[in-house]
């Protein structure tokens, strides 16, 4: 469902990932509750930031990403029963190849 | 009744709509009383936000848009007995295709 | 009175409209207590606003306008027993036709 | 004793106005006490203000014209038991003609 | 003692005056405590402000001044059991001539 | 595991030095909990940081130097059940050769 | 030790003077605990402040002068047992010749 979302300027849909998740990688993350997961799924990334200047830029972030989630920010939505998070591309700590 | 108002700058009228809304793409979301509904229907838009030096870009959004809400931010008015809620451009997550 | 008062910058004089007020539009407003009214009409407007690198721009709005009144900002002045309430422009949410 | 003062950048020293001043437009306050007095007298100017480029710009005001003051901001100083506020010229919400 | 003070950027080195000062204008200030004094005298000023494109600009203020303090930002320093106050330049009210 | 994380933009992955760590110049440092250890390595470093204008600047760190930590800001996260810790390039105090 | 350090972009690293130092002009400080000490000695300097621009400009001090400390900002960070304050050089209030 998240397909449906276009995320405005530079921002990012997350779906937080399980703790046990072996990424591309194999690592595998400590056992937390939902609320401090730090690793997510880039569902859907946004059209691009946009400078005081009216300028943009690209996206840093890609469909499909293995990302590090910061402790605050992102805002949560309910869509057909799943749960997504928001969050700026910049407020992403980084990507876990 | 929205039709009447011009939001200033890039602010837009939004309607928030019932959470058994089936949109286009046939999202169906889940109950909630109407301070946390997230989803709503873009009613007006303004004529463009303007930067630090003046100059002026197009808005974001078009009427007729389904949008995500954030959880803060908007404003809520009161015409002719129907709730609207008023946002920045800026502030919207994203679009429901 | 309020045609004495010449706006400093971009900063408009409002005078609070009535709750049962009908627009040009035949808006009807749900009544409410004067702290909490929406809608005003602009008296006088200032000379323009300036920006950070000391241009100016024209003003947003024109005396004679109703329009849509944030929560919060406007500073309430007392002249001649009338009272008027002072905003920036860039404060107002919208334009009611 | 106000003339010995010389604001700094675009700073403004103001005397506060009683009451019951008759303003060249004929304009009767309301009675209020000296720390809600909204109406004030420009009595020196300052040089000018500086943008963050460096360049500068006229000041708004002029020694000698009635203007309505902001709730907050002036500073109040005494010199020669007279007490003399100062504002900043962008804090002053405008001019009474 | 002051005069081996050499302020960085556009700080000043301010010794507060006694209440009962006749300034060259004649001005005779209110009595009060240090804490509260208004009225200081220049002692030394810094090489000039930066902006935030890195040029840099003259200072406002030259030894030998006596200025209107504001309530707030002074920093006070003791250097060899006497006091001196240190500000930015772009804090200090006027100059009292 | 650290090497699969890619700091987003001017961030840094840390690992904190145990206290007793001889860096390269023989520094021992005081004995302190893991929340107050003020060393680290740099493991991993992003692709530069972003300017207001849309231009980029290169990393000020790199992988493998020993660095001064800031009391606050870090970001800590938990991968494989090894702590690390991300900041952004400008909160770093210095780098200990 | 402290010369292991390089402190990053504008930073300063300071070593707090005893109170009863002459310096050079011959200058006795107040007797102060460390906490208050406003007079230190610069080490070492980093390599330059960089604007918004991403322009980078010279240091404000050199290694070996004598410097009055604001009452705030310096973090403390303890090397070999020896105590040292990093502060931003624009934080520093001036030089002591």
């Amino acid at each position: 469902m998240a397909s449906r979302i276009v995320p405005l300027l530079n921002r990012v849909v997350i779906r937080k990932l399980e703790s046990q998740l072996k990424s591309a990688g194999g690592i595998i993350l400590r056992e937390k509750d939902d609320k401090d997961l730090q690793i997510g799924q880039v569902m859907k990334v946004g059209t691009g930031a946009m400078f005081d200047n009216g300028k943009t830029r690209d996206m840093l972030l890609k469909p499909g990403q293995n990302v590090l989630l910061p402790a605050y920010f992102g805002q949560e939505i309910q869509i057909d029963n799943e749960k997504f998070y928001i969050y700026k591309d910049t407020e992403i700590l980084g990507v876990l190849e």
